[in-house]
């Protein structure tokens, strides 16, 4: 088996060891336009040879596409219009865009959109880590438009890859990705930069962050390269979601605020904490 | 040496497991209301017995005060008036407070107003952790208030936890503890509450977790009885935070909502989110 993966960065570069590690194929492909991402893929070991995209699929038995998602919704097409029996996959955190991208192509059936629900707030071939996606979830979508060889062959390479695999539609999964996965960032962005901007004491930010501050900004060290595209090809349902999160902190406000003349707001804030505890039952 | 120790949930008994291990004192002596908690901390060795805090006064050299700060609040000037050379310390997340209550107190120098940065989502006897305290920062304030034989004294104990000792005011601290721990916390609640009262299907919680959210929601599981006391005491200087930390969401809101006409909203956006990933460069 030989896989092409396109975009050397953390998630392409931990596929590759990954599959590497279980022995799934014998000739790793690399397709990546930074030169300097290529050579240091080439150096790490992530793939055995850098092509370029044509050559590359002719090469190949499976595709995995894991570049930003503004690129994947033109690249796709692109590839599936180059392919034979080859099998495409992106593993982009938004997917409708991407459904709605080949709803019509010939090659559909070749194509599992897919979204391995790991990664770290680094990025780059230097970021990759054989490791990241043992024992977390992928989500296969509309796995109905996809054939069962394709379908069978993706399953294959996230068992592989140690992944427990769950199931939905395209647009249920960018749904459900803004609440659990773009607002998550968008919060710690918020975060990091409120506390930037007036806090011009760093050492004291250093010292204080053992705090639970190092925990919930996180998230802001990530890179916007790959965030951008994906807060503007899901703005509706992150708008929303973002909606509901200010309405929450403003709820949050009103409590505290109407706390100054009448301290039993403190206790109907409590309450209102102890709802959000709630969260514990379902993340140990 | 002989610590008694106001309080055995986290802290207080994180603080009883690292200094047994550093052989700071010989004796523990616990004070504890909730009868569940005295006999789980007796059970998990955490002290060697439980008095009053009558008797544990008289029988201490060092008293250390871990109780929720609306309670700390009460019983420090207490506390201060039973004791004779006894040195008497909080850990609480506010430190403004407690020096106003005690600030014309005969026994003022005989207090040391302290706050460890250490902490977790956990709380009650069986969450302390016996290293929770190495290598992180604890703040002394209003040093010039107390005497030299008890911040000699308070020294050598955090020095015994291996922790980094930092000097502040204690109207300085909680506003930076406004900004870098008490703020952090209100977002994590709100986005919890945000993530539970709209996603009814907690397998998808579960499942997309992964992706960051389970990091930027953790301090939503802290108790609220430890926390609403500090929101209601700090609460000034929270919600100047917060209103900075709305209004930077909406800021992005904006950038988003732009977005929809004017695609180059974006790239205004991504030139915000590289000034928040500057916080790499302290929190590495």
């Amino acid at each position: 088996m030989t896989v092409s993966i396109v975009g050397l960065g953390l998630i392409g570069g931990s596929i590759a060891l990954g599959l590497q590690e279980s022995h799934f194929a014998e000739h790793f492909i690399g397709v990546e336009n930074n030169l300097q991402h290529a050579n240091k893929a080439l150096a790490l070991g992530l793939v055995n040879e850098v092509l370029s995209l044509e050559e590359a699929i002719q090469k190949s038995d499976l595709i995995i596409i894991a570049v930003p998602v503004d690129v994947t919704v033109i690249l796709l097409p692109k590839i599936l219009s180059l392919v034979n029996n080859q099998v495409v996959i992106d593993v982009g955190g938004t997917k409708y865009p991407m459904a709605e991208a080949v709803k019509n192509h010939s090659k559909r059936g070749n194509y599992v959109a897919t979204h391995p629900m790991a990664g770290t707030e680094f990025s780059g071939p230097e970021a990759a880590v054989r490791q990241l996606f043992e024992d977390k979830y992928t989500v296969l979508c509309d796995i109905e438009d996809s054939s069962p060889e394709a379908l069978s062959l993706v399953k294959a390479m996230y068992e592989a890859l140690k992944m427990k695999i769950t199931y939905m539609a395209s647009a249920a999964h960018d749904v459900h990705t803004a609440y659990i996965s773009h607002v998550s960032h968008i919060c710690s962005f918020a975060l990091a930069k409120t506390v930037l901007d007036k806090e011009k004491d760093e050492a004291r930010i250093f010292e204080l962050a053992s705090s639970g501050f190092a925990s919930t900004v996180r998230l802001a060290k990530s890179n916007p390269v790959t965030w951008i595209p994906i807060f503007k090809q899901n703005q509706d349902n992150i708008l929303e979601v973002l909606d509901q999160y200010i309405s929450e902190l403003n709820k949050i406000r009103g409590f505290m605020e109407a706390g100054r003349d009448f301290p039993e707001a403190y206790e109907s804030l409590r309450k209102h904490l102890v709802q959000a505890n709630d969260i514990q039952r379902i993340l140990k």
